[in-house]
């Protein structure tokens, strides 16, 4: 990413200069790396994976500079469309070693593990995990403004202070609580110099979804969804990557989605003001229309007390949403599959997981529904 | 309820009598009352829910005897249909005040509020939150077989554990963290003398999920789905209620569905040594064929820092969810809604709550989308 | 229906009298016979269908008075439930016999037939036609307003002209092109003496849908639809009965619906002048929210060549979907059902018939689409 | 295309060689000219839809030989992706002149007209339609295996019978009934001389859709379907064109439909004697899970009754369809469409065409349903 003519950026700062202006109206390509840029192989070994480099992550395409945007302005996006770029039409999933990076279960599952996708046309299947076959949600993972100074500041003063004052009870020593600012293998457009050096000490870290969007993951963000992004700086600012060919909601192997290179259509717009007019803290978007149709799902529920030790956790969604994952997987394992290799499903197939009940105390219920259409037998209990 | 021929119950306890004996493949309707035995009124005045007596919910009706189940075995139950009673059809959906029951926004909502719904076949409209009509996706918040003695008493151990020990940061004084058992206002079917009183001083509160279902408050075990139960004792002792003409997922205000009296009409099966045979922990669903069907949603994000105090969470879907709730109601406030009527809206409309993201550290991503056809004025952002 | 305290009736004419008044605005509960006024029993003899009294039909709930409605105005009409009587869930589909009343495919089943239909909730199945189960998507086969003088003596007119120069080459000889008025077993409300037999001479037919409305046989007139009737009479004389569970586009079997006894929740409405304002001949409707939902179809192509002699017909969507039934019903037979029970299936089913290209000279396709989710096999070539 | 290193075709023969061959398995993409050769220019005069030269349609890509394929074998063909070629990103929509072509409405609609698309990603618009934008369900009009020898000689036969016998009363002079062999234009892959003299006397015209599929104009044959084709000739020799961004059900402006240049991803496969096993006559085909999901569509209702002469006819779908069609353009015009505006959007946009009820003597009932989500205006009656 570094070596390209037009280089991105892999860290969050509004001093990365732009690198294109576009005007409201205008209709064009960006065309992205995978999020890694590059560091995993279209093989049958995890090492990659295992011992791949997050300090390079998420390799961005932009920034984009909207003409007339201003601070207070919403930014309109419109995906067009989305997809895979010709002649690379495959796709990765991979489970984070614990010791480098982790994942939503990661105490059952330590080992880094990869499925490689084959993609063909709007559908994909996976030679590392037999009978399945689904059409993809695709998406960008990774799409929002630079924030404003002051905004950026806010980031790195309550995520220094989330790693100074340690997390909930159930978090394990590894991986850690934050990716705080790491100059080491940042990328920041065309910026050199003594300006390369600040930047770099100040700039965010790409991995945790904030006000602007970002690294929301959110699978619904596909092809023909229109997002409405609160503008920060002039220009706006507008970058995005790590597209997703499909994603299951949470996608908890952390490198859960099906992660590939890609191109995105784009159209832009602007409403000017309309951050205080419509009261909008983070982005707000509706779905485009020709997601995949499934009709039928099997949905397993969870509930907020801990795998291991029986304690129970206080209307904790984290907790209950893993306990619906760890429930669904045991199951699939009961079909044939791997305990990896369902963990990896959930990961990157169009799944559903909800909020569905936040309220009843102690215990918050959340579920996890699988289309039953992805797979080539019948997994229905009987 | 205490005073009907057949009377239910109000707790959890495997001594509880059966009321009725079906067999596998029996076909049979259930009626049951508003969880709060009637206590909420068809008026426009929330002293009712204010002053509500929380010892006396859920009531259920039931427990139902299926001749020939035994502990790990599955009870398939199928919902053939699910309505209000004729003559009874309205609804209510309240905010419980802070010092009694409380809910998700307790802290931005701290005084009981009520909306009253008029039930019309299929859809729904309310004379306190006008402009809004929906079709209901109903169903019992409440469904799930009576648990065996032990696992009512690590339920009871590791809800008192959570008492003596304390929640997260974040939560308040008031509402309380759990709800033990209660001898006042218990009611356990045909139990009398010393036998109810051992049964009243053991039995579970009904209010939270737990392994066997119970209030999960799923909003899509709806007309038509197929639940697979796990069995804990003889004659599985299904009971259920709670029945809700809609509700938005996480049921946000707590008493945030349309909660109504109604019907259920169930069919009920067994597979034999299911509970091993499918590694099943909790229950498992599929959904029916005709949810109301809605094309266009306007979704919200939210992320896991504290919207009063800027404090960073770590990966907490909790928070992420209110967070993404109340950048909803602020967006709804901009078009005429107060900020109660859009928290029981949220609450009751057939709102999505999904975790779209878990695993971008520091930040959980949750999001809640809202239909837009369900308004009677365009709420896009223009 | 004639015995009945308020009786309704089987033919249209503008003469017969309201049964009720109703106001705008105004929500109430109409309850149906079958249309054939019960006399298709539950049993597994189709010598009551062979049999069936075709002068009897459609036995109809009204005509309802609209105070207010004048000819011109557009009456709204909500279907917001509709469903079985409880205690007379079951239903029946009926091939008539080529001899009485015939049907779509009468040359290829000339013979009587019968289905008779469980419902159970929002889904039946057949003791008749083995291995299918599906939700019903139920309306009013027939339901509009009654027609002017001026508009009666048209139908009369044009009926009698098609009867008198004679049918497309492919017709043949039974059944008749057309049902003409018929004074025998009419009912006519509360008309008696010389009234009643002026208005029976006069009086249409229900059988054929018209300019009103009538007998659509429109599936998608479902629960929770909306329908902009054209009003012709003072008061409109809104008129309604045929309600089916289930049926597949065309009905092709004619008796082909599972037809039911049944109620339907209306609400109603007027729109002043909406008939020139919107320039509307026939009713125009907007589907509900809460048809069954499928993702899955096998779909049949059919052109419009003769399966007798080869014929070629020109852009003729009859012969076109004729050939696509008959495609799919002799696929139907390689999965172990007969003839009969295909034909039955793709009658009562919820399939989707359409008009695919009607401008190819010379052939029109027509193709029928079969969820494949209602068999409990897999029916997908293999 | 005649110019093209490996020309395609545009007559239907079993001797035109096939241009490449694949394997069972194999993916490829295949791209394809517009169906009138590039005829049509993206500006704003209709001269070029009323001089088209109809000779010369369509033009085909193919023929491929699938190795191993033997008659009465099936051929599965996967649409894995479909879309308009980059830098091309145009199509068009042409009403053709009575004189030269005509179309469904034609004696409505005699004179020629034009719209011309902008293709967006998933979405289209047109500066000759304003208010109106929509996501295109992309198909190939025409795809199919060549026709037997023997079976091209039944078409050949039985169309010219048609000529000499002559239609349907309602018939008008112009255009003619069928498109019957024609040497003028041919383009018959790389044949030369007296053989491509012998072939393009024989070659059956593109126009219709018959027993092989070819132009069956089926909007649902989209992104991600699978089509079941039955072989008739060794190597099976499958070829498409006539791709469409986008299209009505019926393609009633006869140049109906949004028409493009792009490609196709394709998927085959074989089924050995697969038309014996399943009876197949006609093609069978499995719709992809990725079609615009609409939830809201206003239907208009059509009878089989003359819109001039009042005549009765007897179930003629393709008049009921007609008069649903004219109600729909009469409804149209009232929100500001011509007349020609609201045809040209009944061919293209993604509305149904249903054959809703097809025995109700004499009436067969015919709807078309528009998706309201494509107007930005509130287009129901009010």
């Amino acid at each position: 990413m570094s070596e390209q003519e037009m280089p991105g950026h892999n860290r969050w700062h509004p001093d990365i200069p732009a690198v294109v202006s576009v005007n409201p109206g205008d209709i064009f390509r960006i065309e992205c790396k995978d999020w890694t840029d590059g560091q995993i192989k279209n093989n049958d070994s995890p090492d990659d994976v295992r011992d791949v480099d997050l300090s390079v992550v998420h390799v961005l395409s932009g920034p984009i500079y909207v003409n007339g945007a201003q601070p207070g302005d919403i930014l309109v996006v419109d995906i067009l469309d989305i997809g895979a770029l010709q002649g690379d039409e495959w796709g990765f999933t991979g489970i984070f070693a614990r010791e480098n990076g982790g994942g939503f279960l990661t105490d059952h599952f330590p080992n880094a593990a990869k499925a490689i996708w084959d993609l063909q046309g709007i559908y994909t299947s996976s030679r590392h995990i037999p009978g399945v076959r689904f059409a993809g949600i695709t998406h960008p993972g990774l799409i929002g403004c630079a924030p404003s100074y002051e905004l950026l500041m806010q980031w790195n003063k309550r995520e220094r202070e989330l790693v100074e004052t340690g997390g909930p009870v159930w978090k394990p020593e590894i991986p850690p609580l934050a990716a705080l600012p790491n100059p080491e293998n940042a990328v920041l457009g065309t910026l050199t110099g003594s300006e390369f050096e600040r930047v770099a000490a100040e700039a965010a870290r790409t991995v945790p979804p904030r006000e602007h969007g970002g690294n929301c993951d959110i699978k619904n963000l596909s092809r023909g969804s229109r997002i409405y992004f609160p503008v920060y700086v002039e220009g706006a600012k507008l970058s995005m990557g790590d597209i997703h060919f499909s994603q299951g909601d949470g996608e908890i192997s952390f490198c859960g989605a099906i992660e590939m290179s890609g191109y995105i259509d784009l159209h832009v717009d602007l409403i000017k003001g309309g951050v205080e007019k419509y009261a909008m803290v983070n982005p707000i978007f509706k779905p485009g229309p020709v997601e995949p149709r499934y009709s039928e799902y099997l949905v397993f529920e969870g509930i907020s007390v801990d795998e291991f030790t029986g304690k129970q956790y206080y209307l904790d969604a984290h907790v209950s949403y893993r306990r619906a994952c760890l429930n669904a997987i045991a199951y699939l394992q009961k079909f044939g599959f791997t305990g990896e290799q369902a963990y990896l499903l959930l990961s990157s197939a169009p799944v559903e997981g909800r909020i569905s009940g936040i309220v009843d105390i102690p215990n918050a219920c959340c579920t996890v529904a699988i289309p039953t259409e992805i797979f080539d037998r019948n997994i229905l209990p009987t």
